[in-house]
């Protein structure tokens, strides 16, 4: 018989979750924890549903990760926040609701990914609380911190800035589509496939690029966020934010390396979830950035004082929607 | 027709949830917020799932509060974790899941409770998130802060320490009683209802302490806990977690003053959901206290080395267990 929440009770879960939190900040009616010295605090929520985020099977949506995949990925997606904000983590809290069938397994697999991607980001769960539902869900809380004039935020970008990307853009989407369709995705090479499972269960959030900039020296302006909702998406809100438009060169794009070109680019530009930046910064830092990267960061388009986003495909200029694929034509 | 979030969808149901959050927080990827100088960072989260913690009527439990009330009462919660750690309120995020079918109406409620709630303690809402669910659930993390030396933990009762309690005990479940029984109710003087109900659907979390705390010099020595789960539960934790015992004195307990006395004993020690403060101090410092809070605080009892926690009824020692209700005999 597996053990279920119901047979377990939530002093014995508590009990068995202890070892994937932090030691010392558990057991009072909150936690404490100390800024570094002269920094602000950087705070961010997300909520994530069984069925609707992710799939354990539970509610009859096609199963893509383990327990373990859906904790790290829960995490790397709140932790790709801080990274966008220019700030380094500090801990989290994790709201859980589950139904009393659930398995103590899940819950466990599920708090193991969460502490494992803590571990490799050099943060921990610091609380949190648990309690019964009808559905799944997690709701996590990051706090991570930043000196005032490294906080990266969507409003600062300029006409004569250029727009960089990390990572490879649609390589999530790529992923999934292994997942779901393993008849197809037995067509793609190997280490591709093996790649973009990757992306998709265990994505990076990109604390190291955050790193590479408290380096600089003074701290350059910026403008970013993430593309937890595609790369068109991204862009879209900072040229909002900052009352500029822009142009993404569709052949700069890194996107994933293998099928139809156009699907690839669609997933790049719509596809979300790939967890990395989207910044506009001067071409000289960009190009600094992209030098220190490797080939992990692309200058992909620039920004124009005109209030539009374009894409350049094969020398014509399209106007780029929120959520409208490019077709064939 | 009632609108629902399927109607609405959830760019206009942020839409109509900003006004209740802070109007510059919001926007990024992240909120960020100061610390006061050389204060540490205090944080509490909270998941509250209709027809477990509340009741909407979604369920098929019996409505005993308004969706304002579910609001208020939900970061009243939250708040009262802040007052026993003796920090004061930044602010919170909150991450709502909700079912399609939901009235817009009962989220925008949820938040002008929750709104007029932080507004009341000075504080604001500065993120958070919403997603679809089968289940309408309330995730809050409150963020606070204090100086290091005036944060009040568990493990600092001493033997020869009183035990300070604020406000009556057992009157939220007092009110529940009203509204779940309305002939008893209608026997209960008036004025004494409307507080019990008062109690029950908008708690006041005792922030006024902390800042009367605040000014003591030097920062005294205090362990302390709110009684959210019941005044037994909070004394037996701070006994546990300090390596102490106590008695509590049963006539010295403010409780609602009504009815049968064994059972307002009852429910001051087992109701649970007052959120008022249990402290222990020295006796010279909790007269001061006392003094200060006028009615709204009383020495309940004592701190001994002796691991065991009784109660003095009547003149004879009872053993105080976790859940265990006193009977008649």
């Amino acid at each position: 018989m597996m053990l279920t929440l119901a047979d377990c009770g939530e002093l014995e879960l508590i009990a068995r979750l202890r070892p994937y939190c932090h030691r010392e900040l558990i057991g009072d009616d909150a936690a404490v924890l100390s800024l570094p010295p002269a920094e602000q605090l950087v705070v961010s929520t997300d909520v994530l549903v069984e069925g609707v985020h992710f799939s354990l099977g539970m509610t009859g949506t096609p199963v893509t990760m383990t327990p373990l995949d859906v904790g790290w990925r829960s995490l790397a997606a709140n932790l790709s926040d801080l990274a966008a904000m220019g700030a380094l983590p500090l801990g989290l809290t994790v709201g859980l609701a589950a139904p009393r069938n659930c398995p103590v397994a899940t819950i466990e697999g599920i708090y193991q990914g969460m502490a494992a991607c803590a571990q490799a980001y050099g943060t921990s769960i610091i609380g949190g609380d648990t309690c019964r539902s009808s559905v799944l869900s997690l709701s996590i809380t990051v706090l991570g911190s930043a000196p005032p004039e490294r906080i990266i935020y969507r409003d600062r970008a300029q006409a004569g800035d250029v727009i960089v990307v990390t990572g490879v853009h649609g390589a999530s989407r790529a992923g999934l589509e292994c997942l779901l369709y393993p008849q197809w995705a037995s067509t793609v090479p190997e280490q591709l496939r093996q790649a973009w499972i990757q992306a998709h269960q265990r994505p990076q959030p990109r604390l190291d690029l955050v790193q590479w900039l408290r380096h600089r020296v003074p701290p350059p302006r910026l403008a970013g966020m993430d593309s937890s909702d595609g790369l068109a998406a991204a862009v879209l809100q900072l040229c909002q934010a900052s009352g500029v438009g822009a142009v993404l060169w569709a052949e700069k794009i890194p996107m994933v390396g293998y099928g139809d070109r156009l699907q690839a680019l669609n997933w790049a530009l719509y596809g979300g979830e790939d967890f990395e930046l989207v910044l506009c910064l001067t071409p000289e830092l960009a190009q600094d950035l992209c030098r220190a990267a490797g080939d992990h960061a692309a200058i992909v388009g620039e920004i124009i004082p005109e209030k539009r986003v374009q894409l350049k495909l094969n020398g014509e200029l399209l106007a780029v929607q929120p959520d409208q694929l490019f077709q064939h034509f």
